[in-house]
Formats: C-alpha cells, sequence, structure tokens
C-alpha cells in the first residue's frame, strides 16, 4: 500500500512537472526527456509512468479536467466567460488540447478515446448549463441540446484563431458575443 | 517553357493523386510513398515537388480552397450550410484540415502560416457574407464583424465533434441551428 501510495505521488509529481513544461516550453518542448529532467528520473524511468508523449499529455488534460471541474448544479454561463478568460492566460495549455485534439480525430489516435468520451460528456453538461439559465427554450427557440454543441464548438473553434492570431482574436470578448447570440435581441435591444 | 507546363501538370496530378489517398487511407494513410506510388513516381521523385507531407497536404488544401471559391459576392448563408453538408460528405478531406490545424497551432509547424493566412481571409469574407444578409447589424445586436469569428469557429469546432462521433453530431443540423441563432426569435417565433 505504501509503494502504491508513492507511486501516486511519483505520477502526481510527474504531471505538476509536464504542466509546467508546457507552460515554459509549449506542446513540442514538452519532450519526455525534458518532464524526465525536471523529476530527476531517467527516460526509461519516467516510461514505467507513461508509455508515450501522447499519454503523458492526455493525462496531464484529465488532471486539469479535475482541476476546472465544477459541479455540474453550479456551473454558470457567466462562469464559463471567466474560464474562457483564464485560458488566455494560460496557452500552454490550450495549445496542448488543440495540438492533441487535432490529431486525436486522426485513425487509431491514442488521444481520440479522450476527446470523445470528454465532448460525450460535456455536451450534455453544457445542455444542463442552459437550461438553468433559460429553460426549455432559448429565446432563439433552440433547445439546450441543440444549441450545447454550438456552445462547445465556439470555444474550442476560437482557441484555434486565438493560437494562430492572439492579436486579430480575443477570445472572451468573442465568447461573450456567443453569449449576447444566445440572449437574442432583447437582451441587448 | 514547355518543360514549365509540364512541371505544372505533374504538380496538379500529385495533388488529385493525394486527394484520392487522402479519402480512401484518411489522413495517416496518406503518406508520401502512397502518393508517389500512386502517380508512378519514386519517393524521391515526389520529393523534387513536395518537400516534406506537410508541404504535400498544405498544397491540397489550397488547392480545395480554390475549388470551393465562391466569388466573395456571391457567397450566401445558406450556401454555406451547403458547404457544410457537402463536407460531411468527404470526411477525409475534413480529417487532413482539422488534423493539420491542430498541429499548426505548435511552434514554427510549416502549416501555422497556411492557416493564419486563410483565417485573415475568411473572417473578412464572412463578414462580407453577414452584412449582405443583416446590414450593419444582426438581429442580436452584433455587427458583422463580430459575428464573423463565431460562424467560423462554430464551423472549425463542429468538425471536431463529429470526426470523433459521428453518429453523435450531425454537422449540417447544428449548423443550422447556428443561423437560428443568428436570426434570432423573430424568425423562429
Amino acid at each position: 500500500m505504501v509503494a502504491r501510495a508513492r507511486s501516486e505521488e511519483r505520477r502526481a509529481e510527474i504531471l505538476r512537472a509536464a504542466l509546467e513544461v508546457i507552460a515554459e516550453r509549449g506542446y513540442r518542448g514538452a519532450s519526455l526527456g525534458a518532464v524526465a529532467e525536471r523529476v530527476g528520473l531517467t527516460q526509461q524511468g519516467l516510461l514505467h509512468y507513461f508509455p508515450t508523449k501522447e499519454a503523458l499529455l492526455v493525462a496531464v488534460l484529465e488532471e486539469r479536467d479535475q482541476w476546472d471541474a465544477v459541479p455540474a448544479r453550479t456551473w454558470r454561463l457567466d462562469l464559463l466567460t471567466s474560464l474562457v478568460e483564464y485560458n488566455a492566460m494560460r496557452p500552454g495549455i490550450v495549445q496542448t488540447f488543440s495540438a492533441l485534439l487535432g490529431e486525436s480525430v486522426t485513425e487509431s489516435h491514442p488521444a481520440r478515446e479522450y476527446f470523445t468520451a470528454r465532448y460525450a460528456a460535456v455536451r450534455p453538461s453544457m445542455a444542463t448549463v442552459l437550461r438553468a439559465e433559460y429553460g426549455d427554450r432559448l429565446p432563439s427557440g433552440l433547445t439546450p441540446e441543440q444549441a450545447a454543441p454550438l456552445l462547445v464548438a465556439v470555444m474550442d473553434g476560437l482557441q484555434y484563431q486565438w493560437l494562430l492570431d492572439p492579436e486579430a482574436v480575443d477570445m472572451a470578448t468573442a465568447f461573450r458575443n456567443f453569449l449576447t447570440l444566445l440572449e437574442g435581441p432583447s437582451a441587448t435591444g
């Protein structure tokens, strides 16, 4: 049991180190070697915990999901805006998410399962947020289930535009504009 | 001049072959070797035209942009729906676009310039489409320039959700729902 606890602790330490390396050097710089060095392991030693770079990065994203998690019933649309603002301050992890999401749509990629499961969970979770805000119909007439994939798509799509050209795209402002669309004319007129 | 014309013709032939290979085998299967074989070149011969797989795939996307191009003033929102429907029938090229877009946000990736330039052109082009439809204000109060990045983000973001889980996400229906959001309550109520 002690060995197991130590192993868990080591794993957590590796994930924190990976997050630091990502923040400092970006997705490409986050090599297994760089992470191993930071935690004082050989690359071989690191492979015992994470067999590939992709496995390590997926574990980092899962860990972030844990930290970012808000109990389903306490999510609100304005908290999503805060999340987008927060993401704009941590380009390394957003870049890692976006790069891995891109790779994950290719054949039998190791991150595919993570992203498929994530969207299958995030869409209903966002529908719950929208239902809490608007009831069974949004001002536009859409149901929460119809609007949820659009909300998720906008967040993901804006990240690509922002990562490619941070000067041209202000993610938080653009996301607020999307919320204005959800509200419809009555909210702005 | 004849040599040049032959070279151009050969290049076009390679791009058509690459598109076929992508459609049949997907992004990962579209190796330089597979494309070279289809046009009867050695891999070394193909490298004369395209030095890397990324360069070849970017050229394929540029060629698609040419084919998909609609003169700016004739674009309409309902044509965008047709484009989304059309894309749902060609997963190979959508997968190639999405995978390369993901990679392009990493440091000094060869596709970064293509995507940055593409978005810098597509956002104003979509703003023009929205202005033709709604004038200077959408029903929600947003300007065409505010709505354009959202329109682009939704199209890109839905592609990821669809590629990961085609049964769960109907791209064309979801995009139509987004157009309903743009219209606002008056159009649906």
